[in-house]
């Protein structure tokens, strides 16, 4: 099932995506799951599957706003340095034994469609493209064994960075990486019946059309399981967060960089999931 | 109004803390307003204020288990090296430009009397006494002069460190700060109203009695109010989020360090807020 959140005819909904429409959930469901992350907290994804089943869709996809496919999650954890060329990219031959990771507040990343906003405050706005897993299954200390059990599925981020901000504090990235709706997330998620994530997923990012980045998940040095495994042995992982697992080197480097700006769009591209889209506008 | 959010009888509530009871006011509000967050999201205090109004209370906060005052809000943003001493001790003698920041999940920090947890893979627990200020009415690029305005109350924090995960990843503190029950938080929040956040307010720490942290919020290198400006330059600050504002320097430095041990206590005090006290535990 594709899991998508959205907005139509003035009301905020969810919905399985089916074709180029979508089956509103929440007109079936809503009584008892009044969004997409209540579905995942009470793991009720069966039911969402049985209310969607052989039913005609109720919208096309062009006539709803999308929104991020969980609007509040408890958790957007992002994992930073985790494909080998990037870490090689930052000048560093040693593998890293364990991951960077900060977090991302929900306003900071727009659904697929929505705008992505380059603030008054810097023209330093920049893509990455990355997967994100989002977690179905509560859990303490999971080994990695069964760390993909605890995957309802998968999405896609556009991480977006004010680079100038990213190294405001001394240890800390939090500033580039919170401003208001300058990433995104989506179109939906993708259910872990629908995808083999113990294989390689195929990652492509473009600019108005020139592709980017393009690398796949089996370069990244903490695979899906290794990063549930290792986040989970301090935090007890919860249906609804999400851990987006980092980005892949640029292809193309400049000097001095080239930065997203009004009217570019950018593609975030996995097969098994979709295409995440996204245009930049100036802020007003 | 102190308001506080608490476990009783098999119930999870809040209410209006008056001496050494509790106005429970999810009893007679709770169709309006679910938890302490959403009375937060409503703007609706003036509502709890006249519900708690000459009541007597309905239980005595012996009876209750105190849990954090809000239960999961949206952004608990945790501030570092904010006092001048402390910016010293980091062996830097230039004060910082931008504050550093991070985020803690809501699980990594419990209510006051809660049992802080030591896990079994680290024996680096250690406090850090800090003073919260909570966000009432939303904002975005708030100027200094009418930020404090945004704050709805205060409340203290453990900011409790894994010290050896600290520095697990290269640009973030994310690991050591993020283990569950940590940290503690409250005991409740003192609203706004009924203490003077332009004047300073002393922040005390004791350590089974022994006072280990001690100054006052007139040494911090960003204020209050410059911290509000400064995080809502970036990112919409709305009802219920929280700012953690740093903690003082260590009074005994000890070589090799002395962390805490499960059955410890440590107290965190401010007069205007009231006593955080927490007993450590060793984790099963």
């Amino acid at each position: 099932m594709k899991l998508a959140s959205y907005r139509v005819r003035g009301r905020e909904s969810y919905g399985a995506v089916v074709g180029d429409g979508v089956v509103d959930l929440k007109l079936r469901l809503g009584t008892r799951y009044e969004t997409a992350l209540d579905l995942l907290r009470d793991g009720a994804l069966d039911n969402a599957r049985a209310a969607a089943e052989g039913v005609r869709a109720d919208y096309r996809l062009s006539e709803v706003e999308m929104l991020p496919p969980l609007l509040a999650p408890e958790k957007i954890l992002c994992i930073g340095i985790n494909y080998l060329n990037r870490n090689a990219d930052y000048g560093d031959q040693e593998i890293p034994k364990y991951p960077s990771m900060f977090y991302r507040a929900p306003d900071s990343l727009v659904g697929h469609r929505q705008p992505i906003v380059r603030p008054v405050e810097s023209e330093q706005l920049d893509y990455e493209g990355e997967i994100a897993i989002v977690i179905g299954k509560v859990g303490r200390r999971i080994a990695p064994e069964t760390a993909l059990d605890h995957v309802v599925g998968v999405t896609l981020c556009n991480e977006g960075t004010i680079r100038d901000w990213l190294r405001h504090g001394k240890f800390n990235v939090t500033q580039g990486k919170n401003w208001d709706a300058t990433g995104s997330i989506g179109p939906w998620i993708v259910t872990s019946d629908e995808v083999d994530l113990t294989k390689p997923l195929h990652l492509t990012v473009r600019v108005n059309g020139a592709v980017v980045q393009d690398d796949n998940t089996g370069n990244m040095i903490k695979s899906f399981a290794d990063l549930i495994a290792y986040v989970s042995t301090f935090m007890t992982l919860k249906p609804g967060d999400i851990i987006v697992s980092g980005t892949p080197v640029k292809l193309v480097k400049s000097d001095p960089p080239v930065w997203l700006k009004p009217g570019d769009t950018i593609e975030v591209e996995c097969p098994e999931i979709g295409i995440l889209r996204n245009e930049v506008v100036a802020e007003q």
